[in-house]
């Protein structure tokens, strides 16, 4: 990656015709295309981009917005701005495991739990969960990272009285695998994966550090316990310039 | 479907802050989620929309692009505009057939040969077709309809001389599967299936009849004959809003 303080001060072409921030992020593209910024590098600072070209801070957040509409950079707020990894190939059957396929391309993985609440299952979630409409679920609203890059995000149901508590296991763990070993679910399979996609309003956007409008991939999945019982219905929202899934 | 003679002149709410083809598009959409206009109907004519609302063609025209970038709406060019029919679910796994799948929903299935080349095989089409790189392959150009609204695009690659003819086989029967025929290929499957999402740039919505960033689904699988050669590579670019894959 170049520091900052190796890059020269890169001349725009005043009055030719093509903005200043268009300038800036074209030459960024062509960093990041040519493997001068490398994946998952982060870029310079704002102050820094903005000394290099020669321009302020808010042409330079031009800049990055273009570029993370163009499904090339992540910004993080309060992080800085990131080359998109590429996508990690996502293996979709009857043992996925947001873990294990994470950790597999050596990068670290961790749920957040952002909300929990107990809820009557709505006809949807009822039939995904084949239990009576208007029974207690547990729903948990969570975001998936992959070294620190949300990945995806996703509502879970389970049913209650089975997983209460469930919440608490899987903020401890931040995995809803190691949250079910402690409800005697030692394995469990997955029954059927619907797979849609369409873009990204503001919020789905902003919970996922991507350009609203980007593509998202709507997953929705059923699990069953090793005695075929549905143990949960998921509706996860891919980041899709995340991932590749991959079915074999 | 209202008949453009049955409705009302809709009143527009002058100088409320709200532009008329905001309007429009809030009063389409309305009776589209009501189902006063049904899923699959055409809309009445843009000279027809123009004198319900007392506006002029242009003003429609706006407020049907907004119904298309929403994904309500498709407009085809000579034909018209139509509510969108919602997905069709689409299994992937061994047996995957467009034909089938569309034709088991009551619609018609068809696929337009657009173009086709002979050129040498590239690396990555070489590795997916285990040939040599520069080996010739077939290039097929397709957009595929059900109903005539098109669900996909694809670019498919079979390798020669096997396949020589191949182009023309396609354009008789509108159908892989019924080329293959003529081949002595009497069934085939799905080795591998990879699938992303990412925006449609302006040439793709175009060959779509979507609104530019609407989201694809991209495909990409390849196709083994009875004996396991592999017959076939293909890229395709799914209209997010038309299907569902399903995994079981």
């Amino acid at each position: 990656m170049n520091e900052a303080g190796d890059s020269p001060v890169t001349a725009l072409r005043r009055g030719g015709g093509l903005a200043a921030w268009r300038q800036i992020a074209d030459a960024l593209a062509g960093e990041i295309r040519s493997g001068a910024l490398a994946r998952g590098a982060q870029l310079p600072a704002e102050s820094a981009l903005a000394t290099r070209f020669g321009v302020n801070r808010h042409t330079v957040r031009r800049a990055l917005g273009v570029l993370a509409e163009d499904g090339l950079v992540r910004t993080t707020q309060g992080k800085g701005s990131f080359v998109e990894q590429g996508p990690i190939p996502y293996p979709i059957g009857p043992r996925t495991r947001f873990s294990e396929i994470v950790t597999r391309t050596g990068r670290e993985a961790w749920g957040d739990l952002i909300a929990a609440a107990t809820v009557p299952a709505d006809a949807g979630w009822a039939e995904a969960l084949g239990i009576a409409p208007g029974a207690p679920i547990l729903e948990l609203h969570t975001v998936h990272r992959a070294d620190g890059a949300p990945i995806s995000t996703a509502r879970t149901c389970l049913p209650l009285p089975r997983f209460s508590g469930f919440d608490a296991a899987y903020a401890a763990s931040g995995s809803i695998t190691r949250a079910y070993a402690g409800y005697g679910v030692a394995d469990y399979t997955r029954l059927s994966t619907r797979i849609g996609a369409r873009p990204a309003d503001a919020e789905e956007a902003a919970r996922l550090d991507i350009a609203p409008g980007r593509s998202l991939i709507v997953l929705s999945s059923v699990n069953v316990d090793g005695d075929g019982q549905r143990i949960q219905a998921t509706r996860s929202l891919f980041a899709a310039d995340r991932v590749e899934l991959v079915v074999e």
